[in-house]
């Protein structure tokens, strides 16, 4: 596919964007960011031939698609301030609505890849679900042409839907990793390297989208092992006490869907 | 390595076992189990050249390696059991004591490979971090030749430790598990297949372990966006109220963790 994007912002999902569609032999024609120095170590990484502008006047107005890799609050703030384009306007916010961009510009559509993103951390997109919304035909046709080309997933959505799976992907992602921090605390408090619990987690994740979660879950509060558990909130009294509510709640609420009769003693 | 080895148990652990050793031409002499049919299917399955036995008085006394691969109540209980035996007995549990074997038989080790088992589910070991003690030199020499034939990776280790690891353990297996559990349940409360949810939680792993958990958090806790967290919230109170526990206390802790003076405002 031949076509002629620009990148506005220079975060971690503008950097996987300008990744992706690298890969793909698509260079953007240019990348904007209010902070030039960003964008241009963006670019010099991934696509030197793309121009690197820094104020909203100077980007380029013949594009075919515009990228919005912004922040939620940044996005109703740049879009109020872009020029006239042609092309199609597309953001990659889950839970910032299509008529912020809309309000501006009708050929307009959401672009919202359901991955985990981070500056200096380039992600590969192919099979990550895309899910768009658009009410112009001409912004779907580009659309679904760009996730082709990107081999992405495209799912249509709403705002309303795509606003409830952000609420999955919290639990299933940032609290995931949130519970890893706390088990790389563990370890490194005994001297162990985080690593030894890769094949463990990996496993864990594997079996999980193999199965369902539910039907694989294991540990000593889906025994309904009482004991274990004291001794681990005994080990953890000594190892990280304020570690203890989440050990608790966490098993409580295992306890509670596999043993409805029991509960944890001092609740 | 030529080695006559015994499977105690029939178990998940002693599935993945099974399972192991087949694949590098290991069959073991004979898995007991006190329901037969369930060492049957596994011996059927894996190594159908090993016999079955129900009873312990039967196993055979001239083995190099014998496994218990039993929950942690039932090692104690199978030990005091045993008929006098040659060679290295081996118990595969983090959090049950060595002397529980050499109270009955000096040349004894732990054998705790650090991964998930579930029955039904044969988990290829190589990689496993295999946390070991012992107290007998041909008990030690004979574990070694074991876990390099195996491709596991050795790591001497005291009860203490193991038992604390397990701790690190439960949450990165045990709670994450959960968390896919309460993510897919509100994937399929909006008619989304859990499976969308892979890319997202396959980056986040990886991502863990390529740098640290700890630094690349994400989402809106770790950006201090309380109207984010309020929104989920309301959300949650229309998909899942009783998921609200775990989602404040999962968003405090991190919220505590990267920015010590906020915390959610009903708290």
């Amino acid at each position: 596919m031949w076509s002629k994007i620009v990148i506005i912002g220079a975060g971690g999902v503008a950097e996987s964007l300008l990744y992706n569609l690298a890969r793909h032999q698509l260079h953007p024609i240019a990348i904007y960011n209010r902070t030039r120095d960003k964008a241009l170590a963006l670019a010099n990484r991934y696509s030197p031939s793309t121009d690197v502008v820094d104020q909203l006047a100077k980007i380029p107005l013949d594009a075919d698609g515009y990228l919005f890799a912004l922040s939620d609050s940044a996005i109703p703030e740049v879009a109020s301030m872009m020029p006239s384009t042609g092309g199609t306007w597309m953001h990659t916010s889950a839970t910032v609505s299509l008529e912020t961009l809309t309000h501006y510009h009708s050929q307009s559509a959401i672009f919202y890849p359901l991955n985990t993103f981070s500056s200096h951390i380039a992600v590969k997109l192919e099979g990550t679900p895309l899910f768009y919304e658009t009410k112009s035909d001409d912004a779907l046709c580009y659309l679904l042409s760009l996730a082709k080309t990107l081999a992405v997933r495209p799912i249509t959505s709403t705002l309303e839907l795509r606003r409830k799976m952000h609420v999955a992907a919290v639990f299933s992602c940032n609290f995931v990793n949130h519970l890893l921090t706390k088990a790389s605390f563990l370890m490194e408090k005994e001297g162990l390297p985080f690593d030894l619990l890769m094949p463990l987690v990996e496993e864990t994740i594997r079996k999980a989208f193999a199965e369902a979660p539910a039907s694989v879950q294991t540990g000593p509060a889906r025994r309904g092992d009482l004991i274990t558990i004291e001794r681990h909130r005994k080990e953890l009294q000594e190892m990280a006490p304020d570690f203890i509510p989440l050990y608790d709640l966490l098993s409580s609420s295992i306890l509670k869907q596999y043993h409805s009769s029991s509960s944890l003693s001092h609740e």
